[in-house]
């Protein structure tokens, strides 16, 4: 028997961060017997990495409250992106070695398809996007071409955020500006390398020093620490700006809205500003008024979205773009299941010192 | 010598209403020679019907605010959407007792074309439309099909933006839900009929019960007076919503975003409950980030935007749809020039106890 530890989800977050322990339970008693437990018909795959990714917060909210995704089930295990390999399989086109990636169950072998149907979203209302329906996909095998940690960031959820929310939203241009919040972040490094292979004119914001000289390194024309310079201040100086992508929310969202040109477009994908701040404390925008005034879009959206139309784009574009060096990514490795109710607390906790994608190391191959 | 009475802008507005005498003068003093006066290639104009509209309100700001619209210049004549009759002319294709309709300055008569060219529009941010440049345009002779009157509400700027905005952003459906604010508007009037020619379910709300009665007998099924019944508590019982048309932001825009449907569309078309308000007074949005977190859309636009798309569609149909009986319009008529200035701040003082779009009548024919 191999020990098969994993990440319980215990309860329901309020509006705080999750805490490890408290919320998010490292259960590390279960067994598992890999030579022999039945697959009935699926298949046994081993958990090398996983994602940390602001979705997961959103899936840990009191179902009760409005949302694009169906939320966890408490007691049940953590599900949540990450890359796995096939140890053996029943299934079809499932074969031993394979690497596979998508939503998959937050422990060290799971016995597959196991996030099928552990939703009843029949409990919410339509619209409501089951993120566990995003299942395991083959993927390539790098062989070197790019260490695996990138199907954890620009190859995984993060990067094709960025690509398929620019493709349909920003399509952006030489001579125009955008303004990146978060541009530190798994999905703001995706975007701040399009909008300059565009040729746009990028100003980028994010929590600490060491971040904004990253943003530089992605090229960057104007990275900025938000707790050191206002979002107003900058945009007033640097913008106005053509195009926004949102990864925060309230001081960023107001500020773009001030300094956006008339007709600028909005791709609204996150709200980490206020995600973790009680529904009462939450900032309130003072700008909103300017959307009619400039004529202003803006569009709130998800991945699935638009996967129909660029996801074919993506992967044949951005594996070929990473090999010829156009674009970059850096991922912040954790090592250890163990550590990882603690890697999704830290990437929640946006502005701390450190850079790159954060993503958890379950196993070697 | 005929006196031409006239609207000028005196004044630049703050953060309140227009103030008559203060902001806007009527001038009675002017005098025409209507047989002499030189027309230089253009054509002599009568003014029958001016059209008090939101849109005068933004451009009585002062010049450097953001808009949508360039702003008027102190000291000239208000120029506004009218119906006007040809009286002489030397311009080739308009010919003597033509009705044109479009933007005209506020006055008896005018040798057109006299807005033209009146803005400097390399003053503003690109992508501000000169409001000036809607131009007068011949329109039909209804021949007793529809009073004149029409051409200031449901033939008008108010129809129009209500059909485009509505063919171009909500093209709603049966079993759909629509939140329509400031419904006994001449924009609101539009939109109620058009949602329920598609066999919406239509919210919607104003300021009187005269109001809400106005609206039943558009055809709305949740009229309301949100001076009596909040927003939120209307929508939290009505809906969720598939769709919102915006005619006043701030709270109605907030309840909106609680009580919409993932991937809702918004059509915002005007602010009017803070638009005389003062900058540091206007209402603070709470529920931003629910665009994120429903994937909701928001269109800020403006008419202009969707005229290429729908002007043929609009001019063959709604016609048509108002001599079948299946569009109704009601106006508010004010007669005299003299009374034009204090008609467009009653226009802009939502909530009072009169329905229908109002129009000044300038003259019979």
């Amino acid at each position: 028997m191999t020990s098969n530890p994993r990440l319980i989800f215990k309860k329901c977050v309020g509006g705080g961060l999750p805490v490890v322990g408290e919320h998010i339970k490292f259960d590390n008693t279960p067994k598992i017997d890999l030579d022999n437990v039945p697959l009935k018909g699926g298949f046994l795959s081993k958990t090398l990495l996983l994602s940390p990714e602001p979705s997961m917060r959103e899936r840990m909210r009191d179902p009760s409250l409005p949302s694009y995704t169906t939320a966890y089930n408490v007691g049940e295990i953590i599900t949540g992106f990450g890359l796995v390999v096939v140890l053996r399989s029943e299934r079809e086109g499932v074969k031993v070695g394979d690497y596979m990636y998508g939503i998959t169950t937050w422990e060290a072998y799971t016995v597959q398809p196991y996030v099928e149907g552990r939703v009843d979203v029949t409990k919410y209302p339509p619209g409501t996007f089951d993120m566990d329906s995003l299942a395991l996909q083959p993927v390539p095998n790098p062989n070197g071409m790019y260490p695996l940690s990138h199907y954890a960031s620009i190859l995984g959820t993060p990067g094709l955020t960025g690509y398929v929310g620019f493709q349909g939203i920003i399509q952006g241009k030489e001579g125009e500006t955008i303004f990146v919040s978060s541009g530190a972040s798994g999905v703001g490094n995706m975007v701040i390398q399009l909008a300059k292979s565009k040729g746009m004119k990028v100003i980028a914001s994010a929590g600490s020093d060491i971040k904004v000289e990253y943003m530089r390194s992605l090229g960057a024309d104007v990275p900025f620490n938000y707790k050191k310079e206002s979002y107003d201040s900058v945009l007033a100086k640097n913008g106005p700006i053509h195009a926004f992508w949102d990864n925060v929310g309230a001081e960023a969202l107001d500020a773009a809205l001030a300094h956006a040109r008339n007709y600028a477009r909005f791709a609204i994908c996150g709200t980490a500003a206020t995600d973790n701040v009680p529904n009462e404390e939450r900032y309130r925008l003072k700008n909103a008024h300017l959307i009619m005034k400039k004529c202003i879009k803006l569009y709130g959206f998800i991945v699935p979205d638009f996967l129909p139309q660029f996801m074919g784009q993506f992967l044949q574009e951005v594996p070929t773009m990473i090999g010829q060096g156009k674009l970059k990514s850096k991922e912040l490795l954790v090592e250890g299941i163990e550590n990882a109710a603690q890697a999704i607390v830290d990437m929640l906790n946006s502005g701390h010192d450190v850079i790159g994608k954060p993503v958890v190391i379950v196993a070697k191959e």
